[in-house]
């Protein structure tokens, strides 16, 4: 490939990787697609992929396109599908707008599916090129890759603390240890996932809402709460609240009283009985659960315990941490994860693509375990 | 002034700070200072201060401008000196040069001479105008700026630490935590300071040397080690290298055993006998007998317990944080800063000023206390 095709490419590629991410929070569980039509050096057609169930991002490029569409290329960046869903597949649309080459940023991820789209197309005489910035389009999708690889969701945990790693005070004073922006882009994070998990002691402290508070949204993320005894407060706000969005409280059968239970219930509350290691809530066993139904991305939202217990598990995908510009100090304040941590420095969590940015006052560190994130190329399943 | 003309003075002045920066950690006890002659919007002649005791940045900027710098402008990022020193007056120099402008950016730090330059070149006919970049030219002497107003050194904390603020696992391991080149960069920090110093824990815990291994670099700062009961071992590095480097221990007299005492003098370590709060030494004592014996730059290193007495002694200038993308965990583990901590938010300290960088694999965050670093305003003693 020469270098100013490699470049065309990547302009155009940019701009369906673009367009994909306007259907951020919306699409779940399809991933995010965008796709433009280009004929001669010129965007002739974009699209992108708005809601589950509605049609998918090369479909709306291709109309946009019209006759036009004829001899041109498609960009997309992610395979196009070739089975029926809840929508005709993308790969007869192709081939019947008559597009000459499909540039293809990445495979599906589900690997019982992946290259046959290419093959359909290629089987229609359709020029295909896979793997124009795979990496991008693979981490815009990270969550739905590794949902539809493993049937997990896809762990973020986030933790707003002190330039010194404090989530409270000693004496437990922890509103607002970040500034408004900050809590804003929380709400954003929580409008993107499929459900919010708290530990009972963050509840306990804070009484919290974990709704999405934000004009224009309507998403209402499942509420878990990691409570083996639940001593959920039957006035909690998380409580009163359960009828306008649900809450799961995952509990030890054995560990609480079975009247509280009931009276949980009755309040709409659903109590979800899990198998308990040491008395704690299992918390490898509630994910699987969590991806049964059909969480794609969950937001840990700590607190120090529940944090502690993510980590000790291995579980978290990608960390963000809100640092504020504040030094609370204290050996006795808690630190953004508790338990007994890691005994020796090698044996430390080491993050890796770390990116910052300041939002209002605050740092937003965000980063991946280092060796976790595998981005696979399409070269290993065509 | 006219917008061309104050761009002028922006690109000119930045080119003498530019300068003056060269000296960093050279010139202690007195500061950095750039010059540079300018004629028809050329420079002609540049220089800065090199060494304490060596001629100014003003005669080495007039000495390479030669005899064009007659009727030309000189800017220099400090108020002339009109005194005569080790050096003879720069004013005199100036009004000898012929020089028809002085741009400075901002006055001489000390109230009691403040004013006493510019005044003479005025007397002497010279065009002076003082305030273009002001803030960097104070910033870039900070510590200069706050000895000569209050004979205190210039606290500078220093800590390495995990994203979540710890500073050891629970186990006490702590080597290393941040990547070389965040450990290279501390010892340029130490390098431009007068004096290094550290609690008793941390020489127990790690054993430091606390000198500057750097190739071409002669400076050896002070070593002071908090230590009211004089527990510094014998066979500790720091004692072994006291023919090195000086080596001062500050300890509480009534707490320590006096033949301890004399076994470290026999070894060249100083013992300072300072009054004590709590059993504690006075770090205010401590940081006015330092500011007494030329100390103008204090790098503080920790561990926790000097870190949490500094935060609540309300003695630091400046955090410089090094964050390693590790996270450690665990309530034991100690964090940055030990003690009780603030109790609530509201009297958290704030930082402000905020910088960020990226060195090696690690994050150096640096800011200071929120409204005190205040930048006098030439206007305030003209």
């Amino acid at each position: 490939m020469g270098e100013e095709s490699l470049k065309q490419h990547i302009r155009f590629m940019s701009r369906a990787l673009e367009l994909a991410a306007l259907g951020k929070g919306k699409t779940s569980p399809n991933p995010m697609v965008g796709a433009v039509v280009v004929r001669d050096d010129v965007i002739i057609g974009e699209g992108y992929h708005m809601k589950a169930g509605t049609p998918h991002a090369e479909v709306h490029a291709l109309r946009a396109a019209g006759d036009l569409a004829k001899g041109s290329t498609l960009y997309v960046t992610l395979e196009p599908c070739c089975h029926y869903g809840k929508t005709p597949p993308c790969t007869e649309a192709i081939i019947k707008a008559g597009i000459q080459k499909v540039v293809i940023a990445t495979c599906d991820p589900n690997p019982l599916v992946a290259g046959k789209g290419i093959r359909s197309l290629k089987e229609a005489g359709i020029e295909v090129q896979v793997g124009i910035m795979e990496e991008e389009a693979q981490r815009l999708n990270e969550a739905f890759f590794k949902y539809i690889r493993t049937g997990l969701p896809y762990v973020v945990l986030k933790v707003a603390m002190s330039l010194d790693g404090k989530i409270a005070t000693c004496s437990g004073d922890s509103k607002w240890i970040t500034g408004e922006k900050a809590r804003l882009k929380v709400q954003h994070l929580r409008a993107e996932s499929d459900a919010v998990m708290v530990g009972i002691g963050t509840v306990l402290a804070d009484d919290p809402l974990l709704t999405v508070r934000l004009p224009d949204e309507s998403k209402r993320p499942l509420r878990v709460i990691v409570d083996s005894s639940l001593h959920l407060p039957v006035d909690s706000r998380l409580v009163q609240t359960a009828g306008e969005a649900p809450v799961v409280v995952a509990a030890v059968p054995g560990k609480y009283q079975k009247d509280k239970k009931l009276l949980l219930e009755k309040r709409g509350v659903e109590v979800l009985d899990m198998p308990g290691e040491d008395d704690m809530v299992s918390i490898e066993e509630l994910l699987q659960e969590l991806g049964r139904r059909g969480v794609m991305t969950l937001l840990l939202e700590g607190g120090a315990t529940l944090n502690a217990s993510a980590l000790q598990a291995d579980i978290v995908d990608k960390f963000v941490f809100f640092l504020s510009p504040l030094i609370i100090g204290g050996k006795n304040a808690p630190g953004a994860f508790g338990g007994s941590g890691f005994d020796t420095l090698d044996k430390a969590l080491r993050l890796e693509s770390l990116k910052i940015e300041r939002v209002g006052e605050d740092f937003l560190i965000s980063g991946y375990p280092a060796g976790r994130r595998v981005i696979d190329t399409c070269s290993r399943v065509l």
